[in-house]
């Protein structure tokens, strides 16, 4: 097991503990040791730096997934909830998701919203 | 002048005193009071709100920025700008946009690296 | 109220008389404000300017919220009743959704194409 | 008929046999010539083409569907069949879908994943 | 010669004469046949359709071509320049592209203000 | 070092032995890490993958990046590079590019085209 797999192993108890057992029951069987390399890469090599606490880093994802559009809703969805594992409150998501009319267009802002509406309300 | 207009510009006395003005001498010939509208809205009807701090706003705006795409390098520069005026240090701007690597691809996460490197070296 | 929103009050007339209500209730809970700042920003600053009357601005928006893809699709089916409640044809908005395939390609202009019927056959 | 057209219906022949049935009954009514158009443009212009076979073709389209986003999940979904009836195997069409983690992120590479398990399970 | 090609020619002729021999002498070296191809999918079998007519055709496409964003700028300059060939203003031209800050965001309408006050000034 | 770093290296020194050293000399300054993560993350965890062979993993990048638009210009003549290095045909490269007219429109394509004959000319 690398560093990063391990590493990431811990980013994951904080935001989400069952994320590796869920990603590998659904893609390992077409895409051998997909989980591990997620698990790896995203938590291990990236949540896992220093120089910007959890919180802050989740609401940037919160921010760039809104931005990125309607068809990344399920991840959307998944990193509202791994915010709030790390802090953010639910006005601190709608701020940024809403802020991201700016950069990315109303129709953007306002799909992120309804995510975040399916959310909180769950 | 309405409130969101007197709201913005007290935001951008913090961020960027003269963007109002190379706003208007640039774009007010061609589209009519692009200038204020982009303080009111951006500025008056946005990073004003409260709930989320101006440092953590401009950290989510570089983060979706560089995960739009190198298409918008000359606006995520001056984000840089404005995240640094906001009390962000080089570590926090090169982490957020490195990360962006899980959500938009690597080459969105080295152009937006790009783009901090050209900003930190002036 | 800003001069800007009574105009926005003015054109959302036409073009779609309960649309702030619609979004008061729906976001207002989430996002203090955010129905009178779409409404004063989209419709006062932006759909009431002069220079390109209602209809051809609503098939621009029809146009471009093809080409952003199919992200977009609730937008750009409420941009179509609008199109239509400024005067658009149905063959004119099916006319500029097909043409988007050069620009966006062809899966954005039949999700677009798929949208407008969506909204003609209700 | 256009020596494009001829051809793209040789293609078609391979790849999905009602596919022109298909198009002209939904979308012709309202965009008239429309599949027609799409034929030849697509598969008389484009993969009739030579010096790049048929499943390197459908391959490429593949990843370059999960790299635009979820936006594209009904063209996606038709890319992977056609791409099987060119010779595709399942484990190479997962292969270039999670390959485009790196391009575009992780969002759009598991929405990839997921489109290309419901083709392979129907 | 198909009519859709023939058809298309006809279209160049007032949008940008020297268009097909621009296209051929730069990319039919690479790609055979790449020049006629563009003229008849693009001119002959889009903007020469019924339906819509040529100037409002044209700004659809400017819109749409700066929601795209930034990398779009050559092909949003030729198509501004083709808008002003069928007729319209620069006021026109300026004003649906500002129009798009509502869809696409602040950075995708300034850029394309920018790629138009090139053609402008040319 | 783990695993994945070492396969990934294998895969570099056939693509692009002085990656990694280019890579860690303009990015590790502000990103610690930067290269031997991506080198872990692309190369060993993603083109070292077996199932599909290095010349169509290259192609499907190049095809993707093309389709991804215009902003990611640096990165794909490096794949470009990269896929000439696998084994691609100058012909191979330039009918995947064109190819993606169909799915992310004209602007794309013509900016991958633009791309392609920069790299075959050097």
């Amino acid at each position: 097991m690398s560093d990063a797999l391990q590493k990431g192993r811990g980013v994951i108890k904080t935001l989400n503990p069952d994320l590796e057992t869920i990603l590998s029951e659904r893609y390992d069987g077409i895409v051998p040791d997909m989980a591990e390399t997620l698990i790896e890469w995203a938590y291990g090599r990236q949540y896992a730096r220093e120089g910007v606490d959890l919180k802050t880093r989740q609401l940037c994802t919160v921010a760039a997934l809104t931005a990125l559009g309607g068809g990344t809703a399920p991840q959307l969805k998944i990193n509202i909830e791994h915010a709030m594992a790390a802090g953010a409150s639910e006005v601190e998501i709608a701020e940024v998701i809403w802020q991201m009319a700016l950069y990315a267009g109303m129709p953007a802002a306002i799909n992120g919203l309804n995510a975040a509406q399916e959310v909180f309300a769950a």
